[in-house]
Formats: structure tokens, sequence, C-alpha cells
């Protein structure tokens, strides 16, 4: 009954919700551009303050601040863990938009703008359960944490900081992540790890300046040079062909191994969006699910020497630069995999290359048995009715770790998202009905998170 | 007598000589982006016209104008043809200029400006040879063709046709090229053939657009792709490693190698001035100068995939593409190299690699004993005193083939050119002492040469 209470709740003020989504999307916050993000901070932190929470905002010594928001169970002594961030990415190209990203109009039971699904909406969707509790029970079931950064679209580069700084007050038993919510057919999916990444920047300089290129006869091209170094790190199977970079990696549980057989991936769908006609090295069935969720990926994000403008230019370039981000799974240490790399670099006699390394984030994977994954999993299915699809790992990366390892706080990513919501794309939109029922579902986790104490 | 009002005269309108080639040079006429190649070639025609030349600009069916000027003697039935282009090289990088490319400032006895040297102080030099006859003689000693494309810095595409269309009227006896002057310790330079060039672009496109980086696991990263077949065309010795690239390469004469061996190479100055600590595959001595004059090459002119910017960004590129300049030597037929290249991209499993052939031109080399290169060595040796240094070859290319082979005129490159001008790379500039004495040793050439009939 308790339960019903709740869930009238979040169906009878879904307009609010969607109000209040409307003035977070209103409000542009592009971290790489610096744009709007204080002021995106303080409209979370007022509407945390809004619904009672204690909520502020902590400044890092670099970069925008953190919005921290909490809020006590007068019932349960266990606390649950939100991560989101207000940040989002920028909008270009403004020419596919078919509404101002920044105008959040609303079209057929969908709000359009940047950020709205990636990552509004999961932000208002939590407030909007932890305010159904308030409003039909005044208290919570579960204590509440809310840490909301502004530079998860960045990389997160001052989030550890934030999380070393502030770990005394962000203790619990257990989190849910920024993302998540239903798959393709509606189905809804937990999520429980992200990869880690390692990301780095070659640079090869051959010549003081750039030369004409009659001068290849005699003097070595640092294209040349980078592109046999690059070529000396993956196989044409796509695996890292670095002396050790598999050493830790930790394989599926049986467990895990079982869910990856259950999920369901549309492999021609996938093909046909992607405009592909083959998956890389031929892979299909549960060798490409394994893949997405477990394999360490070596990717040419970018690479750049000479002239690359229209027509031809003969020149043989100073230099070439190359980005890599290196995608890790459990337990692989990117503080050590850059080592390896260095070394193999050396060994192989670049040791000339300049390595610089952009950033490092170890994997983070939660064990399907823990008690959070269990909850998602549980609560899924009385909201949706349908059994929830389990993705062991999520191919993409965050600084989830720093909640696994850091804060020992087991994490699942379940939220209010959907397919077709064209994250990190033009006409980013998130579903109302989505919206809703995603709250629906944090409002469950809540409850089975709090009464188990 | 006859020779010192000539000589006094290419002094005396030194300043002239300037500012002509200040007015070309502001005139930007980038062939590779199409900028500004009509409006240079009436300039050119225009100067042309004012010492009395009969001056046109030839069209062809795709292109910017040949511009052909031409002006008989009345003492002597022999033709000389100069070969010049009025097109320059894109100025990028900007940043590196320390004044704006098409500004022909003059600093400390220098014209800085993009095409400076390259190749407009050469028209201007030819045209004050002829002007000086005229004015203290009143005639010309041999007749004077002036061949000016505009495509010689994209490789000439359209000159084939051109020469194909007005062989009738470029009949001579012989041919300046565009190029040549004074060398390292400014001792004059006669050079006696190109190497051709064989230039392509590769593009790999694995995916429809841009995806997330995460999908690296399961899709083919076309940076990836292009840099392994890359890879297979070039050992690190700078060979080329496709099969048959060398069967038709036809070795030195026994004269021309003494030619290379009495050549001097300021090996550590060379290495300074490009800022290297060691040559190709650690050449010296003749090997070196072997290589710059008769070896094949296979340069990376520019390679381009994903994202360049500043900071990371996790993207799978849809696309990669590369620019290859093949250098190529007496006899290699362009042609049939291109086939190779083809066959041995497709035999590797390349197939799919799009390759676009962008220009063909196979090398030239006038003999040593021919007339035209024996009084560009004697007449050095009248002007700056000094035993010219003979080029078998340049390392460069061009379409001297077209001279000399197809029109039959043995051809030589002497110019008013210097060392440290900067060709094809920013702060290109021409020294004005350069460009006098360079006037004054073709206006000595025009005599002997007109002299022989």
């Amino acid at each position: 009954m308790a339960r019903n209470h709740i869930r009238k709740h979040i169906d009878d003020h879904a307009e609010q919700a969607v109000l209040r989504l409307q003035k977070l999307c209103r409000q542009p916050s592009v971290s790489a551009q610096g744009v709007g993000l204080r002021e995106c901070a303080e409209l979370v932190r007022g509407l945390m303050v809004e619904l009672g929470l204690h909520a502020e905002l902590v400044s890092l010594k670099e970069g925008p601040p953190v919005v921290y928001g909490e809020l006590r169970s007068q019932s349960s002594k266990r606390t649950l863990v939100f991560y989101n961030h207000y940040d989002v990415q920028p909008p270009d190209p403004l020419e596919l938009w078919e509404s101002d990203p920044w105008a959040a109009e609303i079209r057929e039971g969908r709000v359009y703008a940047r950020g709205a699904a990636d990552n509004k909406a999961n932000i208002v969707s939590r407030l909007a359960a932890i305010e159904a509790f308030l409003k039909t029970r005044g208290d919570l079931p579960c204590n509440i944490k809310f840490v909301v950064e502004g530079e998860e679209e960045t990389g997160s580069p001052h989030f550890a900081e934030y999380i070393h700084q502030e770990r005394s007050r962000l203790k619990g038993e257990g989190a849910i992540w920024e993302f998540g919510g239903l798959d393709y057919g509606d189905i809804p999916a937990v999520t429980l790890g992200l990869k880690g990444m390692l990301y780095v920047e070659f640079c090869v300089k051959t010549l003081a300046k750039d030369s004409h290129s009659a001068r290849a006869a005699i003097v070595e091209n640092p294209a040349w040079r980078l592109l046999r170094a690059l070529g000396t790190l993956r196989d044409e199977r796509g695996r890292v062909a670095i002396e050790g970079w598999y050493d830790d990696v930790r394989g599926f549980t049986p467990e895990e191994l079982k869910a990856l057989e259950k999920e369901p991936l549309q492999e021609e769908q996938l093909k046909s969006d992607l405009g592909i006609s083959q998956f890389l090295a031929g892979m299909s069935g549960l060798e490409l699910k394994k893949a997405l969720a477990g394999n360490p990926t070596a990717n040419i994000a970018g690479f750049y020497s000479g002239y690359i403008g229209e027509g031809h230019k003969t020149v043989l370039p100073a230099y070439a630069k190359a980005k890599m981000d290196f995608r890790l799974v459990p337990d692989q240490d990117p503080e050590a995999l850059a080592s390896l790399l260095r070394n193999h670099l050396k060994q192989r006699g670049f040791g000339d290359i300049q390595l610089a390394i952009q950033s490092e984030n170890p994997a983070a994977r939660t064990p399907l048995n823990s008690e959070i994954a269990r909850i998602a999993c549980d609560t899924a299915h009385e909201v949706f009715g349908a059994e929830p699809i389990v993705h062991v790992s999520s191919a993409g990366s965050g600084p989830m770790h720093l909640f696994t390892h850091t804060l020992k706080l087991p994490t699942v990513a379940i939220g209010c998202n959907h397919p077709y919501s064209n994250t990190h794309a033009p006409n980013e939109n998130q579903r109302i009905d989505a919206l809703i029922s995603g709250t629906k579902w944090i409002a469950a986790v809540m409850e089975r998170f709090g009464g188990k104490a």
C-alpha cells in the first residue's frame, strides 16, 4: 500500500518533474567550454534545498564545484549514494538540431535538449523519488547522499581530488551511478561496471621544421616513424600487443558469463546503425558481447601529420602526433600499463617518441551477487514486470572506480534513460514516460535498500 | 664590352626587379587551393607585354591558363625555351611566418613571401635579362620562348595536355628549367635532371559517422587499417617495399658518378639546418649523394584521422586519410607503378582502401655532355668566377620530361635561387643579391647559346 502511494505521487507530479528538467536544461553547462557550470550547480543545489536536503557547493582547487546534498532517514541507518553530473557535452553540430538545444522543447512526449538524457533527467528523477517519500511519508527509507560533479564529460579531471578530500562523509553501503534505464525494446537494464581508460598522446619530431619532401630520400619522416611505432601496439584482431598488458585482466565469473549469454544484442541493427558490414575480426554472438564488456581496447582517437587540406602538397612533415584511448578492464592498473607502454616503445627502439599521459582511470565492476545488484534486478521486475537485462560492464568509461575502490561502495547504473535518446549527438531527448518509470524504479530501490537494515 | 653593358644594366635596374618580384608575390596564387591563379597569370603576361614580348594566356580544358611569351632575335635563329610557374605552395603553417606571406616584406636584403624564391624570382630574373639586351642592344642574342604554367605545385596535372597541344610552337634547341642558382657557399650549381612523381591519396572509411570510442572493442578503426596498409609500403631504411618498384631504375653513367663524387655536400651543416642527428638509415658520403639524386622515395606528406585538437576526445573516427608522394627516377613509369601499388594493396587484403592517383610524372635527366649543360657550366665560371657544382639530378620533381622527352629539348636548371630560401616552408625568401647575379648568369647563357648558331 505504502508503495502505491509513492508511485501515485510520482505519477501525479510528472508535470513538476518535467518542469524541473526543462529548468535544468535551459541552463547550458558545457564543461568542455567552461560555460554555465556554476550557474547550473546553483540550480541543482536549489532543487535539493527546496526538498529539504542539506546541500552545498564544494569548491576544488581547479574546475567547477561539486554539488553535495544529503538527507538522513529517521527509520534506517543505511546510506545510498547517488552519483550524477550536471555538465553536458557541447551541442555541436548545431545545424542538425530540430529545436534549440537549450530550449528544452517538448515534442511527442519528449524533452529535447542537450543534457536532457545525459544526465539532467537522472538528477530530476532521483529528486522526484526523494520528494515522493518525503511528501507521502515524511521520511526517507534510507539515508541519501548526492554527489553531482561538473566535469564528467571532460573525463572528471578533478573528481579524484574531491573523493579523496571528502571521503569521510561519503560513507555508505551502496551507490547508484549516473545512467541506466530502458534498453532496446523498453526492457530495463542494470549495468554493473565501467571500463577504465588510459589516454595518451604521442609525438614524434624528426625535423626542426617542415621541409621539402624531396629530402625524404635522406631524412626520416616522423609520420613513418609514428606509424611504425603504433603498428607494434596492436594486432589485426584488435588485441593489444604490449607484453604484460593482459596479465592483470580478471576474467568473467561463471555468473557474469551467464549474464552475458542472456544479454540481447541486436547485431544486424547495430551494424546497420553504424554503417558497417561486419564487426572487428568478424566477431559475433557471445564473443562480441564479451568484447564489449571485457576487452581492453587500443583506439586511435586522432592522428595528424603534414598537409591535410585539399589538393596536394609535397611536404616532409616536421612532426607527427597521435591520440590514443586504451579502454581498461578489471584489474588492470593504468599506471602500470603506462610503464609497460613506455618500456615497449623503448625496447622497440622508439625511446625518442614523446609520450604524454593525459588521463588514467581504472575500471570498476560490482559483483552480480552484491546486494545492490540484486536489489536493482528485483525492483526492475516489480516496476516493469520484466526480467532486467544485466550488463556486466558498459563498454564506456567513467570514474566509477572512485566509488567502488576508493569509497568501497558497491555501485550499479540504473535510471530513467532510454534508447534513441541521442546522447552526445544532435536532438538529444528524454522520454517523459521513461523519466516517470525510472523514478519509480529508483524509489523502489531506495525502499528495499533501507528496509534491509 | 657589350657584356659589361648588359651586366651594368642588370645592376642598375635591381630595384625595378625587386619591385616586380614584390608585385608578383603580393598576388597569392595557390594552385592547391585554386586561389588567385588567373590574376597572377595576368600579372606575368603584363610584365612580358611591357617588355615587348608577344604574350598570351593559353586556356586548357581544365585548370588555370599557361602564360606563353615569345620574342624573336634579329641576329640568331636558335631558340632557348624558359620553363617557369607562377603558382606557389600553400602558406601554412601561417603562425610560423615572421611576416605575412603575401606582404613581400624586405628584411636584410631579402624579399620574404610565399613564392618569392619558388618560383617568382626566376620569372622576374629572366625578364630582367631579356630587358637588359633589349634596352642596351635593341635585340636578343637568341629567340626566347617563355612557358609559365600555373599548376607546378600540384604536380602539373594539365601541363602534358598543354605541351601536346602546343608542341609545334615550342620548338627550340635547348631549355632552362624553373629553378637553380647558388648552392651552399654561394657556389653556382647546374642541375641536369629532376625526379618524377606519383602523388596519391588513400582513404579508408569504416563507419557511417564518427562513433563513441567505446565501440573500438567491436568495430575496426580506419586509422589502424590505413596505418597497417601504409606500413607494408616501405622498409625502415626508406626502400619502397612494393614488388617490381625498382625494375626499371636506370643506374648512373660513369660520368654521372664522377659528378656525384665531386659534388660537395656539407653533411654536418645540412644536419644542423634540418635539426636532425643523422640521415635516413645512417647514410653518408657518396651513398647519401646517390640517394638524393637517384633513390625513389615513399613520403607521407599528410595523415589525418579523428580528433586532433587540444585536450582529449574519445572518438572512433569514421575515416582516415593519407597523402603520399613517391619520387621516381629514370626510367620508372608512373602509370606502371600506380598499377603495382594498387595490386600490392589488393594482394595484402587492402582492396577496400580508396586510392586516388592525383598526379604522375616520369623523371628526366639531360646528359652531362649536352651543349646546354656545357654552356651553363662555362658561363657559371664567367659570372661567378668559380667552377660550378653539377647536380646529376635534383632530389625534387617537376614535369621536365615533357621538355626532354616530348619536346626533345635538352634542359638544365639554373637561376637566381640560393640556399636558406625556405621553399615550401614558412619564411620563404629571395636574396636580392642572388636575384641580380642569377640574372647575369641567364644573360650570359642567352648570349652564348645564340652565338653558337
